[in-house]
């Protein structure tokens, strides 16, 4: 029996999200279906290489590089190619089986050969598992510009197979898990908490995600539902990724996506302190969360400057201001414009100096 | 005052259609929106310099080079990094001024950065103001795949000014002219009869287009309203278009579009005729009305192989059989499959020795 929920969109009417336990009978079954092309991770089909035995003698199949340097129009274009040599067609659809970058480009791809296809999506990472995998979201890099391009096009099924964790690194796991966190503090604490108390068992035993994969998803379904398109309420999902993303970026991505956002997490509850919207009671609770899964970094006068010069590239600031999504208490998020001045940057090393991972 | 209708649209909701006037003051009312970006043909800024001269000045502005080797991706990038350049953000809206081909990147850009802009037309052509500029398609080519991408994207606002078709040639307006009697012939013969009537005091005075142009409009409008996904009706507007691409290739695009379309559907009449789905009077009156805008070409045992393989090429086809838009009259359109055999060749052949333009 699938464990299944859909979600509502304004592109694809509705879509739908299934656990699955066999990986290799829903690779039969979608194998089975007219007209399909899968589009496969070439690391995740080396990994799991005994379940695609079955499919890789009739089934169509492209290989995809999963590398960041492959979110590209260019490299689209390669895959275009490889899609028309093995003669697909309007009314095709595609099969994607990888990670977020898969996603991207097969989303992408959908969205602009013979004006839109139908395209399934198998998740392989827990970001891609417990986030991306909803929401309608593509993005491509252009040039220096990091998801500069994209569309709106969601799969029309999603199958999410437990089995495709057990092979991802400890560093995987623990940004999966600093995504999730994010999805949870923007609900309260409690399955934050719930998170972080059993992440060394988690590591070791990645079935126990599955119960987190799915209130991820709940709660990220709940808020796109009402806002696809991220004109609205959606921008609370921003929580802990403008300060992410900039840590990210002066590190030269060194450190994991979802460990940076549960840092920009903990350093926006820190600034949320300093601006009186949470208490110190509040900001000790959450942050004997975050601690769990928390990079190590150190801001001093050295490296604060080109921090503050990577968070004014944020596309929600306004003019001089950065736009910045602060906390009044777990389940209350909101969005605050701050001045690039000198409060920002004490606060900044001020936190730096209470709480040194260096 | 505006004439203004509205098209319904299953991705933008709705979007307008205005007849103007005076073309100065509709520049500087869009000029003076928030946040705009013209995007302009070169040709038609170059010989409606005077008009453009009040928004040169102050508005931002991209010129586009409108040859059908700009319609790829590779020149859409091109215009991507100049919007860039010109500091385009999310929420910006582009202006754009031009023909189909013009509309087809702009629309295309407008669909993938910064996942959707809003745009603006503006068709300088008698093609695309009597047809391309509703519909919601965009159109690039790829590799040597004519229009194998694409997208569907509506402009928020379309403006049809009257005054850009007195700088178009007698053959731009003969094919504005074939495109328009092939969606009036899906209505009924009145208003095909009607334009080709007129058609030497018409190239002589573009200001009678006018009324041609909404009809057509409307006449488009009432089906993709129904299916903007060309999924079903919609294909009655590839009446034509079959017998008319196929001419277009085998003589590497030396007659016109619409020029191409008026054969095609004269060429579907006969076969249409021949299979005994009209009689000879049917034939006969539409056959006049066409004849009016009909090319010179004549197939001959040196060039109907062509034609042939030319015609197995399209899109529509279902494994050997080609997809051909057939009539039972004026206003009765219907799909039909016809073999690729003796048959459609004699029929061809016969079609031109009867009916020899050349």
């Amino acid at each position: 029996m699938y464990d299944e929920f859909n979600v509502s969109s304004k592109i694809a009417g509705s879509y739908s999200v299934a656990f699955i336990n066999d990986l290799d009978q829903q690779l039969m079954l979608l194998a089975k279906g007219e007209r399909v092309i899968f589009i496969i991770d070439q690391k995740v089909l080396h990994l799991f290489n005994e379940n695609f035995e079955s499919i890789m003698s009739s089934a169509r199949l492209v290989l995809i590089d999963s590398s960041e340097t492959s979110k590209t129009l260019d490299y689209s274009q390669e895959i275009i190619r490889k899609l028309l040599k093995i003669n697909i067609r309007k009314g095709d659809r595609l099969i994607a089986i990888g990670g977020g970058i898969t996603q991207d480009i097969v989303a992408f791809i959908s969205s602009i050969l013979f004006r839109g296809l139908e395209w399934i999506f198998l998740p392989t990472t827990l970001l891609a598992q417990c986030d991306s995998c909803i929401g309608s979201k593509s993005s491509i890099n252009f040039d220096s510009y990091k998801n500069l391009l994209g569309t709106f096009n969601p799969p029309s099924q999603i199958f999410i197979y437990h089995g495709f964790l057990n092979t991802l690194t400890e560093v995987e796991i623990r940004s999966g898990i600093g995504e999730m966190l994010h999805y949870f503090f923007t609900d309260g604490i409690k399955l934050a908490q719930q998170l972080t108390d059993q992440i060394d068992q988690i590591i070791l035993d990645r079935t126990k995600l599955r119960f987190f994969i799915r209130e991820s998803l709940q709660i990220k379904k709940r808020i796109i539902e009402i806002d696809e398109f991220d004109l609205s309420i959606r921008h609370i999902f921003n929580y802990g990724h403008t300060f992410g993303h900039a840590l990210e970026a002066i590190t030269n991505y060194e450190i994991s996506h979802g460990q940076a956002v549960t840092f920009g997490m903990d350093l926006a509850n820190y600034i949320s302190l300093k601006s009186a919207m949470i208490n110190e009671r509040q900001f000790a609770e959450m942050h004997n969360v975050l601690l769990k899964n928390i990079p190590t970094y150190e801001f001093n006068l050295a490296n604060i400057e080109d921090y503050l010069s990577a968070l004014m590239k944020d596309k929600k600031n306004k003019g001089n201001k950065i736009g910045c999504i602060l906390t009044r208490g777990p389940g209350k998020i909101e969005k605050i414009f701050l001045d690039n001045d000198g409060w920002l940057k004490r606060t900044i090393l001020d936190y730096s100096s209470k709480f040194n991972y260096a």
